[in-house]
């Protein structure tokens, strides 16, 4: 199997130890839209030899994958570039293990979705997370009954944002680039589907002299079977907090409520009182893409990514309006 | 000084300390608009006696108040009835005492607020808790800079109760019962005021066969200086957890983020990462209701229960539309 690569933004490094693990062919790197100086892509290429991969550079895209014919395409520009290159590899044949968003507009989206010449996979990776899976497994076992309410947070550490975070042009915004995740992973906990956007909010103010950049968001959804589900985003999360990124989780259900907090998960039911959840074995995002491409399994399809992408936007959309009225 | 009673619905508790120590004459109880029988005065006047209260018992309130002229009426009648009643007591010269929401609809909440014949407060008790008061004093002295974002939670064991919970013409909803709490703290702990409601939802599913009550809710707000303010509440906490309720918040700033747990406060600044705060004393809110009156302190004002409550009847209001469509 030959691989390759578009940009280096996002979490193309979840593909690193499959490629070694498997031994697939690296052959391929490439800028995005922004070009090969601007994306820093030989300083990459340099990082790359030292984990023992020399793919040849390219400074076009599409030229690397007419040239290439990969099986597979790590999707990883700058955000905005997510859907055009994922939509293009795909109907090229290509199979496309793409950062999230799976695209920024509903029209490339719906493309992405029709498209069935290849397989799609976006890094939706709380999916392989140690305390998340516990959590998940508890809820399949009907310990907290069923699900009613969810709660999340994604609270990150601002650091020094690169450049395209600063224009609405070149970033999609903080709820379908942090938020996103606790959408899918409420869905996927839950095993619900989304129905409505009941909220949504961003803010840009103090944002560390970002531009445009969102700093602080809000979304709230239903879903079906009557489960609220609501998250907040942020990146003002202090530089001395114990880890860069707060993610947790509440899941309410009629008998129990499961949280995940600090990497461990934590059940309450009657009549055991609060009990901790042994952490299951960390997943890999890319083995179960690879196990996809060979009909093995049916995790992290491409409806599911679609439609975590989909309420992302629909909240983003919402949120917007204030700014464009 | 005299005090009469109407109701016991809530949490009229919290005067009898004070009563006691300001020795403040307790001459009248009565039922608010269910009646002696229904409302279980006869029974509540035994438990008041083991205090060292003996109110004569009247079943009609507005009779109790022309006949007894008090300095003072606790308020807390079912809770659709709060408006009413505090709004003949204040139009008569009664300082009120009352539980929350102020009211349940627009229109008397605002005769409310324009009336200025006597002080009214209601049971926002949060602004009493050490653990609050500890992240209120953080925020205060600066210590996460500018408030930018706040999230909240209230989860409550459903126990067992009563039928007027049941019934949208008694109940006022969780919302304006539960999250209000949430509500009033985020606007006290940030010094900011409500602007736009931009999201809200409840669900009355598998409510434990209590009719029409809510179970699940989340909220979404706006405040001045682009702060995003979100609360969750429902009733859903097993009934083996430590606490009946899970009050939590979390205040992110532009220099640091202080949160509320379990009844601590934490602290997460630069360059000193995670410390607990020390508990504040605990507060008395009917105290700080006696000193409104003798004119000492400007604390809980009307104008701020009255704030809350609006807000939490914008979000019921925008939260039943799915019903009533």
């Amino acid at each position: 199997m030959k691989i390759v690569q578009i940009g280096h933004a996002g979490h193309c490094g979840y593909a690193y130890p499959g490629i070694k693990s498997h031994a697939i062919e690296f052959t391929g790197l490439s800028a995005g839209s922004a070009g090969l100086e601007t994306e820093g892509i030989i300083e990459f290429a340099e990082s790359l030899k030292k984990r023992g991969f020399e793919p040849k550079i390219y400074s076009d895209w599409k030229e690397m994958l007419d040239t290439e014919k990969p099986d597979i395409a790590i999707v990883d520009p700058w955000y905005n570039d997510h859907g055009k290159i994922s939509l293009y590899a795909l109907e090229h044949g290509i199979n496309v293990f793409c950062d999230k968003p799976a695209a920024t507009d509903f029209e490339t989206l719906e493309k992405i979705q029709r498209c069935d010449k290849a397989i799609f996979a976006a890094m939706f990776d709380a999916r392989t997370n140690p305390a998340f899976k516990a959590a998940k497994k508890a809820i399949k076992e009907g310990r907290i009954g069923k699900v009613r309410m969810m709660d999340s947070r994604k609270s990150y550490k601002l650091g020094k944002r690169p450049a395209f975070y600063s224009s609405r042009e070149t970033y999609c915004g903080i709820l379908p680039w942090v938020a996103i995740h606790a959408i899918d992973w409420m869905k996927w906990l839950s095993g619900e589907h989304y129905t409505d956007l009941t909220g949504a909010a961003i803010s840009r103010l103090d944002n560390g002299d970002n531009g445009d950049m969102d700093i602080t968001s809000a979304a709230q959804f239903l879903m079906t079977n009557d489960v609220i589900a609501t998250v907040t985003a942020d990146m003002y999360r202090p530089m001395s907090a114990p880890t860069h990124g707060d993610d947790r989780v509440r899941v309410v259900g009629t008998k129990g409520v499961v949280e995940v907090t600090d990497g461990k998960a934590t059940l309450i039911t009657d009549p055991d009182g609060v009990i901790e959840l042994e952490n299951e074995p960390a997943g890999d995002i890319f083995e179960d893409f690879l196990a996809r491409l060979s009909g093995e399994t049916n995790h992290l399809t491409k409806e599911s990514c679609i439609e975590s992408t989909f309420w992302a936007l629909k909240a983003d959309e919402r949120a917007r309006e204030r700014f464009e009225k």
